[in-house]
C-alpha cells in the first residue's frame, strides 16, 4: 500500500493519464484478486467491506430474482448467518415482501442439509436465494457447501456463502465450490479496512444496492480507491500462498490452546465441531459455565490476552449469541462464551501467556458471576 | 495515515485493549471532522465514501419518511444533482413506490425556487424530503441553499445537500446551513479514498441501507477503519483551515484560465454564473463549439493538462451531460465540454501550460470534429 499506491492521485474513471494509471493499478489487482480465489477478473465486485459484500448479495439477488418471477419471495438462511446477512434478510421480510426462512443446525453448528432439502422440495419454487457461510465466525464450524449448491442447483435457487473467515484459513476456489456469489473481506486477512469483494459468477444477475457513477459494471457504483485495493489484493494472495503453511501451524497452537484449556477447566465445552477436520484451524470457542463472556473477556485484556465474546454487544447489552442459541445452547451457558482466534503473528509463548492466565480469571469471573448473576440477567430482553 | 495508525490493528466494535484504542481513533476523528464543519460529533455517520452517504440520504430519508406517513412519496431533486443522488432517486421510484420531481434550473445551473416554491405549495403534504447540492461538480455553480432550506421547513420536508464540492472551497456550516443532511467525501479534499460521512441532524430518523453489525447507531453497519478515518478528519480539518488562503489562490488562478481561454477562443462559453461570486473557486468550465469534449481531454492530454469533460463516459459511450442539457444547452453544444479543476498543488505555470497548448489542442479537436461529425453521433441515443 505504501510502496505503490498512497502517494499517488487518480479517479480510476477519468479518462486522462492519471485516472488511466489508476485503473490499472485497479484492474491488475482485480486480476491477481481473481486469480487467487478461483474466480475470473469479470466475477470481482469491489466493495468496502464484507458487510456491504452480504447486503449487496442478499439484497441484490433478491430484488433481480423478483423482478423475473414475483413468486420466488422466499430468502433461505442459515440460522447461524453473520448479522451482515441475517440482518438485510430480516430486512428485506419486513420491507420488501420477502418471506425469511431460517435453516436450522445440529449442535455443532453444521447446517442440517435434510431441512434445506425438504425445504426445497417443498417451497423450491418460491425460492429467490440460498445464503450459507463457509464457516462460522464464532465457532469455526465448517458448513456442507457441496451439499448445499448440489440441491440448491436442482432447484434453480443461486447460492451465496460469505467466506470471510473462510480465505486463507481452508482452500476456497470459487469456480470448485459452484457457488453463485462469495463475500470477500479485506481485514479480516491482513488488508486495508474498508475493503471487500463480493464474487458474482458470470451472468448472474443482482439490483444494485448503492447507484450512483455506474462503476463495477453498473452494480456497484463509487469512485474506486486503487491504493487500498491494489493493497487488498496483495494481502489475499499472500494469505492464500501462505495457507498451506500457516493453516498447519494454528492448527498446532489451536490444539495446545484447547487442550490446556480444558485441563484447567474440565466445565469449560468446546462449542463447534470436536473434529477439527470440520472447523476453523484459528478458531477455538468455549463457554465456561457459571461465567460471564464479558467478565472473561476484560480479566483476560487485563492479563494481556485480547479474546472476544464472540457476540455483538451493542449498546453495553450483553446479548446471548444467535449462534450458540440456534446450536441448541441454553441462554445461561451461552452467556459464559469466549472466543480465542489465532493469527499470523501468535505463537506458543501467546498461547502459555492465556493458559498462564486462565486459572485466576476463571475463578475471579465465577466469583464475580455469583455475586452479579441477578442484576446481570436485568438488562436481557 | 501512516504516522498514526496503519500499522496497528484492532476493530473499533472489539472490546479488548486494542478494540478501545481503535475506538477512540475513530471518535476523535468524529469529534475533529465535525468541529470542522459545524457539527455535533453525534452528527456524524461514517460512510465508504460519498456515493455511499447520498444513497444513504435519499433511501434512508425516504423509507423513514414513508413508514411515518404513506402519503408521502414524492422525492425532489434538483436536475443538476450528481448521478449518486440522482440514480438512487430513479430507483426509488422504479422500485419502491417514490415519485420523482426534477426541478428545473435556469441557464446558470441554479435552482428555479419559484418552481421548488409551487411544488411545495401544491404538493408539499406528499413530499418525502428535497435533496439540492451545495455545488455542482460540473459547472461550480452554488446553489440558494438557504432559500431552499427555508421554504421546506415551512412544509415539513427534511433537506439533504451533497456538499463534497463545497467543503474546503467554500464556508461550511452544518448547523448554521438548516440542513437536515448533508455529504462529504474524502478524496475530494486530500483524504483517502473509500472514505466518506452523512451528517444528520439529531433525530432525523433514517432507514439503514447497510445492514449488518449495528455500527454507527445500528444505521450503518460495517467494521469502522480507525486509519482512514483518522486521515479523513485530518483531511477535512486542513482543507477547511487553509481554505481562507486556499480559496482566494485558486479563484485568481481561475480567473487567469478563464480570461485566457476567451482570449484564445472567443466563441468558448463559460458554463455556471459569470458573477465568481456565485461559483466554486477552483472550477472553470467551458463548452467549445466544433469540438468533441473527449477529443479536447485526449489532446490536452497528451500535452501533460488533466482535464475532465464533466459528463460521465460510460462503457465508452459519450453522452451529453445531464448538468448541461438541464441548464438549456442544446447537445451539440455541451459535446464540447470540458471541465478545469485547480487544486492545492496548482500553480500559475499550470495554467500557463494550459493555455500555451489549448490554442493547438483546439486546432486539431475542430478538425477531428469536421472529420468525424456523421459517425460520432451514431453512438448516441
Amino acid at each position: 500500500m505504501l510502496e505503490s499506491e498512497l502517494t499517488r492521485t487518480g479517479n480510476p474513471s477519468s479518462l486522462h493519464a492519471s485516472g488511466r494509471a489508476a485503473r490499472r493499478v485497479v484492474e491488475e489487482a482485480r486480476e491477481r484478486f481473481a486469480a487467487a480465489l478461483g474466480a475470473r477478473p469479470s466475477e470481482v465486485l469491489w466493495t468496502s467491506g464484507g458487510t456491504e459484500a452480504d447486503n449487496l448479495a442478499i439484497k441484490g439477488l433478491f430484488w433481480a430474482r423478483r423482478t423475473h418471477d414475483p413468486g420466488r419471495r422466499r430468502i433461505l438462511v442459515s440460522a447461524v448467518e453473520h448479522h451482515a446477512v441475517l440482518d438485510p434478510a430480516f430486512w428485506m421480510a419486513e420491507h420488501a415482501g420477502a418471506e425469511l426462512v431460517l435453516l436450522p443446525v445440529d449442535s455443532d453448528g453444521v447446517l442440517e442439509v435434510d431441512a434445506l432439502r425438504a425445504e426445497l422440495e417443498a417451497n423450491g419454487e418460491h425460492a429467490a436465494l440460498l445464503s450459507v457461510m463457509w464457516a462460522n465466525n464464532e465457532v469455526g464450524t465448517l458448513q456442507p457447501l457441496a451439499d448445499v449448491v448440489a440441491l440448491a442447483r436442482r432447484h434453480g435457487v443461486p447460492v451465496h456463502a460469505d467466506a470471510v473467515q473462510a480465505v486463507g484459513q481452508v482452500p476456497v476456489d470459487f469456480a470448485a465450490s459452484g457457488l453463485d456469489a462469495m463475500t470477500v473481506s479485506g481485514h479480516k486477512l491482513g488488508g486495508p479496512g474498508g475493503t471487500g469483494a463480493l464474487l458474482a459468477r458470470r451472468g448472474l444477475e443482482l439490483t444494485p444496492v448503492q447507484h450512483g457513477g455506474g462503476q463495477e459494471r453498473g452494480v456497484r457504483s463509487g469512485t474506486l480507491d486503487a491504493a487500498l485495493l491494489a493493497s487488498f489484493a496483495t494481502a489475499v494472495d499472500e494469505a492464500v500462498a501462505a495457507r498451506p503453511t500457516h493453516a498447519p501451524r494454528v492448527a498446532a497452537l489451536r490444539d495446545t490452546l484447547v487442550a490446556g484449556v480444558r485441563a484447567i477447566d474440565p466445565t469449560a465445552v468446546l462449542r463447534g465441531p470436536a473434529d477439527t477436520e470440520r472447523r476453523l484451524p484459528a478458531n477455538a470457542h468455549f463457554t465456561f459455565p457459571g461465567c460471564e463472556g464479558d467478565s472473561l473477556l476484560y480479566l483476560l485484556d487485563s492479563a494481556g490476552v485480547e479474546a472476544s465474546t464472540g457476540s455483538a454487544c451493542q449498546a453495553g447489552v450483553p446479548r446471548p449469541s444467535h449462534v450458540l442459541l440456534a446450536m441448541g445452547v441454553d441462554e445461561d451457558d451461552a452467556r459464559g462464551a469466549l472466543r480465542f482466534s489465532l493469527g499470523h503473528t501468535s505463537t506458543s509463548d501467546d498461547v502459555a501467556a492465556l493458559l498462564t492466565a486462565l486459572p485466576a480469571v476463571l475463578e475471579r469471573a465465577r466469583a464475580a458471576g455469583l455475586a452479579g448473576s441477578s442484576s446481570a440477567r436485568v438488562g436481557v430482553a
